[in-house]
């Protein structure tokens, strides 16, 4: 019986691994895209009832963890450290709560390595959205892969 | 006389300011990205001896800035608070040394206010490249404005 | 048997979940506000005999868990950073006192989500009050809901 | 001539005290309401052309301020300490960058002292709005004056 | 059977609540002052081979206790901050060392609350004694309860 | 021309050793108790209007002191480390507002050396007051002088 | 059964040592060079799906290891304190990932010691490489052993 | 007239660039490898009288430098976060003295990049000397440069 | 079964306490020195085989210590705040190795206290030595008993 | 005219470099010993009014430097990580305070270099003495010069 969010994250956590599942083949599943349900799974945001039970049946979780998927976690995973800036914050904040499903999805499509910050271009625009328009940005880095040796 | 990168820079700042000059006409003056700009006049990139000639006259500099300019200076502007994990690193750095960039360019289209991190979404795939793959990154978040009251 | 508060408070916050009970219901069933009700049950605050006795009911706790529902807590829940001077001191005691409470009340309200500090307005004023005047504070902001992508 | 909106800052905040100005007087010259003219006076919020002009005059400030004061500053006052959650974290950056502002209030109304975390009351609730609902706060705070002995 | 002295801390702790012993009982059964004894049984002092006996009956300790109780303990409960200067950082020993007691004391006379830092008043002055004279502090501040609300 | 309050108390304090003034001597003339008027004379408390006028003919201070010293200063005087619980955490304000006075009060009436926290004790107890009760706490610690060897 | 790489970088830690493995030993199995080798055991690198299998037999793992030895893990092994310059935080990262298989070569070899960075010396130059040049480092210190005394 | 080692370095930096001397330049004229005579310059060695001599010449400050540069520095150059374990301290030591001056020569060596810790390998062996056998390392980072976009 | 040095070294600590035996004794038994010994057991250094088996039967460990006691451990037991100067580093370097062995000998010579950093003297001089001069130092510093109140 | 005991402290150490005084110079003129003479030079100690007129003439100081050498200064150079432990605090004290003193004294008898702590032994036992026995300790490390390369 799960106790917490973190047990049911860790839980996903291995089975994956045991199952050998694509983070591509759970996002179909659920229906969303990567990046957010890779964040979800890592305990990041709530699933809705119906996406907690194909979470709950895809990993093979007590049934327990139902409840605790839908339950708003704490989020962020940094750890200190924030700019003060509110404009820069949010970047910040980007990071904390989504880096841990970026670091997953760019290992599963490209293997062990990183996203290049040297060579490196990016561009911020503006998409014009009747709801309020929309910050929109491109970045694309190298990847490098680190080499046994 | 200058007698330091810093100094430059916070002569740059003032200088744009009071001439009115918007970032997107330094960058079409160097010839450069807007982002790859308002970077390098905040002190984090260098300039070819060319691009410093029109940043010292752009901005009225002593020629004393003009070797400055093309020293490379030290990076970053965050103060502690790195991830440990080298490709959560790499994302971090990107803020660090482009934030300051980044806060210029969106404050000139939009005016005050932030890039939401909650009405946020966000993709990455493969940019294949000759020259070895790339990381493509789209993101896109609501403009929220700041409004007196 | 419980043997910390620390213990207890665990013991509620997924009693709460599994029971489905609303915070509202929760502070009903008490007799106090929702604020208050929730940093009780968070571990903030003391609870009278009789408030204990309740909680216990409602939560199916083992006995053990009266006594240590009645003896004061070491309380806050912020890790170092708190401002020097003891008015902005005050303000930040607050959060770390009633934050979590703050955080359950807003999502049990509007779900997952944050009120935002942007789209955001505050007045404060002098409430006369015949025990020594109270600073009376208005704080109105958007709620911005995350939402999946 | 002023070098830096900081600068600008400290000449507001020592004109004012010289000028024996309140930060009610302010308020009204700029016609905003006080906690967001103190919290822009005070480096944190930008003025529109014609309210700088008004800030200009009523501080007898060099006119290079003029520009300054229409720039998007660096805000928030804090030094690290920010917690990880977003929901908590927009309570922290309110009082990162209206901090001050609340600090000038407070004590213009009630002297040196300060506003109780102890005896104190909150709730929360929802103020529904047709561009979207928000999140309503009511504090209230016993203030506690400061004596010489 | 105690594996530290932290172990033996934390069942003194939780025994005095399930006994409902007061400090001031358990002081009375060792025979020293208020402060002392919580501080002790709290792991910040040595027992005498005496006292530690009675500590261990008082709370129906396992024997293994016994010996623990009179080790010299790693002493000390705040976590980094001391001030530099050493006259001030032995003030800020204080806190450290004793402040647990502090709290254990006040709450059991006074309720769940503050000593007051506003409505403070303290003076120092010489007591003068053969084996060197000492500094002598009164400190008076008022009680603030917290009150449900 | 003083421009902040920082100036003011740099200036106080060098005009004391320079005027060989006794802070017994400078509480004597404002007619407060030693700590309260070193707190304040250090920049921690304001002064009446009266107060301030005695404050600048004692240190011959610019007449642009007097306002300054009567504008609510910001407090404290600790970088970091504050105790998270709110009991403790008033204990820890009292040093990080009072300290500075405490340092000069025992140096001024015993020169260089601490009060040591080894040979120290301390009670705590009620002090009934109609106003509400107070704690009230004697600590005695001998006083130990650096030798130079 | 493993529940994460930390949990079989644990088991193979202390299986070494139970086996009497020397470092070399196990590169020489895997086939890699000692501080790849080392470094990928204590859990900074992933080993091949062939190479994991070696890792499995030679410390006697249970097979749940297989998988986990594949995955992509956090890496880094310091905390805090990362310079913010990107040319010397990649120093920094090379310490962080590979500091703890130094440690280990560095015994191994020569035994509980450390090497000098006060009787050090230290050249850097090109390494021409058609498909990128590249910066060599050779460093040289001398092995101080720590002697019982 | 110069009053401490940091001011005659920052007259060294912006001397160097104004005069446009290579630190290979400088390395010749004072008979010293690079890393050496940079991390000297930098302000983390002492010069023999001779070669103080050298400098003052090579860069024309003011004599008041020449008893400066033979005066043991402060040494050290990164911020908090050294590694616990004695020998990782060391190497950590290392990138705090000479860490500027592997940063200028590879920037003068490679121009604006990086040494990559990726596409890297490093060895470690032992040096066998008369005199106490050493540790010896190779390194072998990729170099990778910024380039504007 | 022992799994990590930091098991063995809290089963002596509780060992010797539960045998009374001084430290004194463990260093006869050993024949080392006593600063050494504490040392050593307390996880800072390695024992050689033979010490290891008097380890083991000194203070009955299961047999899987003796491996474990021969292995270089992780050193250092403070937290944050080495000084960056090196040779001011090496001093901070012993507290942190020694520190806890220094605590154990001052506890067991003179009972619960501390050595006086005020009523204390220091001097330094060269002790000649053929395989290298030294560093000789002297400190003496009061004992201050704890005493209880 | 000095402002404060910094700036006699900065005055001090740069008259001694450009007087070609050794610290055993100066502590023969004012007649202490070596480590008490550098610590109060440095600003950590009192002087009594003869002493400071030695030091005044001895460094040709300004005379507004004589009453500032007779006030207690702000003690102690180290920035934070102070052990929670009161004994071992102690020992970090000594270095805060005396750390300079002894670098100081190091580097004139032995020039640029460091004491190590590897190469290290040191002995700890009780010094009997009337007025209250005292902790002796002898420390003796290996001097290591830094060696241009």
């Amino acid at each position: 019986m799960f106790k917490s969010r973190n047990e049911v994250t860790e839980a996903i956590v291995i089975a994956r691994i045991r199952k050998k599942l694509s983070w591509a083949d759970v996002a179909k599943a659920i229906g969303r895209s990567d990046v957010w349900t890779i964040s979800a799974c890592l305990g990041q945001m709530i699933f809705s009832a119906d996406e907690a039970k194909v979470v709950v049946e895809l990993f093979d979780l007590d049934d327990s963890a139902t409840a605790l998927l839908q339950v708003v976690p704490y989020k962020g995973t940094f750890k200190g450290g924030a700019p003060d800036d509110p404009l820069l914050y949010r970047w910040y904040e980007m990071l904390s709560v989504y880096g841990p499903a970026i670091k997953e999805l760019i290992h599963e499509e490209f293997g062990d390595g990183i996203m290049s910050a040297i060579d490196f271009r990016m561009n911020i625009g503006r998409e014009v959205d009747p709801a309020g328009d929309r910050v929109h940005v491109n970045i694309s880095g190298k990847f490098l892969p680190y080499k046994p040796f």
